[in-house]
């Protein structure tokens, strides 16, 4: 039996997974990739550093080049742009292939990546670099090459989905569920990565670039995160029968591809609704295939190493049947619209004057700037405040700039007193 | 660009969308497969038979032999085992690859077929074959190549999982829910393959054999199906928080693999609990994955034709590659366990005489057979019976054969009025 040297490079904590794996579960694995994968080396920074796994300390190396020189596959789990760029570069230029989990860098330079892969005659599989262990690229890029997908959405960060979830539950703010999911270990001490939806976007850039054969990249992603999500923001939506997620969504329209990432109501009956806790999901809808929905564990070590094992077996079956790499079709250019390009949905929340006339002050002032209104229910008046009612509008689509104007137009009326929360709506 | 002839046997439901699909998006299809798919011709029985879509009567014959003689990929879509069996024997001999959906052929031949195919270079692709447009058989192959799979749950029968999920809706019994379901077109004229759960142990024989890495067939499937599922089943677990499925089930056990297919009890809270109407959906545990979970549309023209396609696109890639057939890793052989080597959690629910005394005895007669119980409720009080209590008891892991000597025990007591209903429980 053929035997494949795997170099890793990182050993976090996905990294310290993958190389238990490698060494656990070795003659499995021979048997499902047809040849033995040899772990051999991992390159690290910091020899002395503790690990999640007892691994032996002969593999371990800080010299990432010299192991990467001598790697049939490596595995790039640094994160970020460097060295991981250069390295996965020098891997990939060597005719070695890679895997790897970096959406950050695969945001920015994965068509680069792609064509130096392609040149070489190596293969670049990036399945953990969105929604962990679920496989979501494969089916898009594979199951689904005979339809045409039309809009993807995905819960695909888990910790802004434990936080929006946390606060579905208990009605909490979210300052305060972020200090619990940092001392849970659900959030970075630093969280704006995810909490400001960076990280969402970067997988986005992937889906999209993957569903509708074009490359598209982090710059082409509109990015709203979730801390100006309020706890009234969240009881409104469920008092509506809706709830909050940050969604990922790439979706064909007529003009482009619109790629965005934002917080987003839900109907509760919406498969994407149940989603609870770090759990992430992918909703996709195809032509033929209408909607389908993938489901799992969107990070952590184990479950995400599982994603890197299953590229690692696949890169191992090619290059034990000596096959080349099988390409996924021509590229296309469909362009990417730009945020005020989109008509979504509207969903808006007023705090308004009880009193007659109201409702057709601010019904017309829609209709001047061409919002059609789909719903609008007043409700829960307040008697506290001089008698006041609650107000909710749901928008036909209309576009940004539309809306934006109407909004706030209809703050400057003096029969309203607050306007509480304007969030898009999807899947109603 | 290359041209791939492209023959198509059936022109039923799903056939008349295949060729729909190949004629129309011609274009787009050749950008995804490196080649042009080119329709060569339909075989089918009657020329005249009226289909669901507009298709050129130049494409129809009755001759697939000689349709197939002259193909680089034949897809299969007749269904059954004869022809089918001896058209696909036909194709994959003359070294074309195969794509079909026929279930109830791969479930008793596949692994004749599937070694037929390796012997000749050809590729048998099957992923419409289980829950239609969801692609589960490649995750299952691909993504999860370097995982450990312990345990696959599906709804893989739409038509069984319409009549379960109208009973718990509307609280009607099997037969007035079957009937509106043969009204709406959800349930065939003989509804027998769907309701005993014969289709679905066709799926669970495919799924063990891909997740097992072991030929399983058919007559390795435990088979139950819910044509004795009562309106009082549903009520009682609905009452409990729980839904009563019917789950295709493949398990790794320490002694071997278990494959069963039969109405399994779930808590509300599973995510296979909200799979409603007749959407299939896939469970999969693995060992680090973790949960995952595959849902979308189980059946239907569309949805399985773009299955159909993904397959054909694949092996259009492949001949575009001229790369040979990767191999999915060697093929184990680890032992079908017969159902009564397994245990399951079960729920008995009991009608007794409401007196005291009743709980202890019953216990008793349950230690005696050594099966523990979990959980005992004892509600709803029913005084126009002379007084009896309805007994819910929830039992930990036991075996089919102590679980039966217990029941057969049980029901012999004086104070036990009935036996409403023995269920398996899953996911609790």
């Amino acid at each position: 039996m053929k035997t494949l040297k795997v170099a890793l490079l990182g050993c976090g904590n996905v990294g310290a997974q993958v190389a238990r794996i490698l060494l656990e579960d070795a003659s499995e694995l021979a048997a499902r990739a047809g040849a033995k994968l040899e772990l051999s080396g991992i390159a690290v920074r910091n020899i002395e550093a503790k690990r999640d796994v007892e691994l032996p300390r002969e593999l371990f190396t800080t010299d990432a080049l010299a192991l990467i020189a001598d790697a049939d596959v490596v595995i790039e789990l640094l994160g970020g742009m460097e060295p991981a760029g250069e390295l996965i570069s020098a891997a990939l230029a060597s005719g070695a292939s890679v895997v790897t989990g970096n959406k950050a860098l695969l945001a920015v330079r994965g068509a680069e990546l792609g064509a130096l892969a392609a040149a070489n005659g190596a293969q670049l599989r990036y399945e953990a670099a969105v929604a962990g262990a679920i496989p979501i690229l494969r089916p898009i890029t594979d199951s689904l090459s005979g339809d045409r997908i039309t809009k993807v959405m995905g819960i695909v960060n888990g910790t802004t989905n434990f936080i929006l979830d946390a606060m579905d539950t208990t009605g909490a703010q979210f300052a305060d569920v972020l200090a619990e999911a940092q001392a849970l270990g659900y959030a970075e001490a630093d969280p704006t990565a995810d909490v400001e939806g960076h990280d969402a976007a970067a997988k986005a850039a992937i889906l999209a670039s993957l569903a509708f054969h074009t490359d598209f990249d982090l710059a082409d992603v509109h990015c709203e995160g979730i801390s100006s999500v309020s706890a009234a923001d969240v009881a409104a939506a469920a008092d509506a029968g809706m709830v909050i997620k940050l969604l990922a969504i790439a979706e064909r329209l007529e003009a482009g591809i619109a790629v965005r990432v934002h917080p987003t109501l839900l109907p509760r009956k919406h498969p994407l609704a149940s989603v609870h806790g770090a759990y992430n999901a992918v909703f996709v809808e195809a032509e033929n295939a209408g909607e389908l929905m993938f489901y799992g564990a969107g990070a952590g070590g184990a479950p995400t190493a599982s994603a890197i094992m299953g590229d690692t077996v696949a890169i191992a079956r090619r290059l034990v049947a000596d096959a080349p790499v099988i390409a996924s079709g021509v590229r296309g250019s469909q362009p990417a619209l730009r945020f005020d390009q989109i008509a979504t949905s509207y969903w808006i929340s007023l705090r308004v004057a009880d009193e007659s006339g109201v409702l057709s002050r601010i019904a017309a002032l829609f209709a001047e700037h061409g919002v059609s209104i789909e719903l609008l229910r007043q409700s829960v008046v307040d008697s506290a405040d001089g008698g006041s009612a609650l107000l909710r509008i749901v928008t036909h689509k209309s576009t940004e700039a539309a809306l934006a104007a109407t909004v706030a137009a209809v703050g400057k009326l003096d029969v309203v007193k607050e306007v509480t929360s304007v969030l898009r709506v999807e899947g109603n």
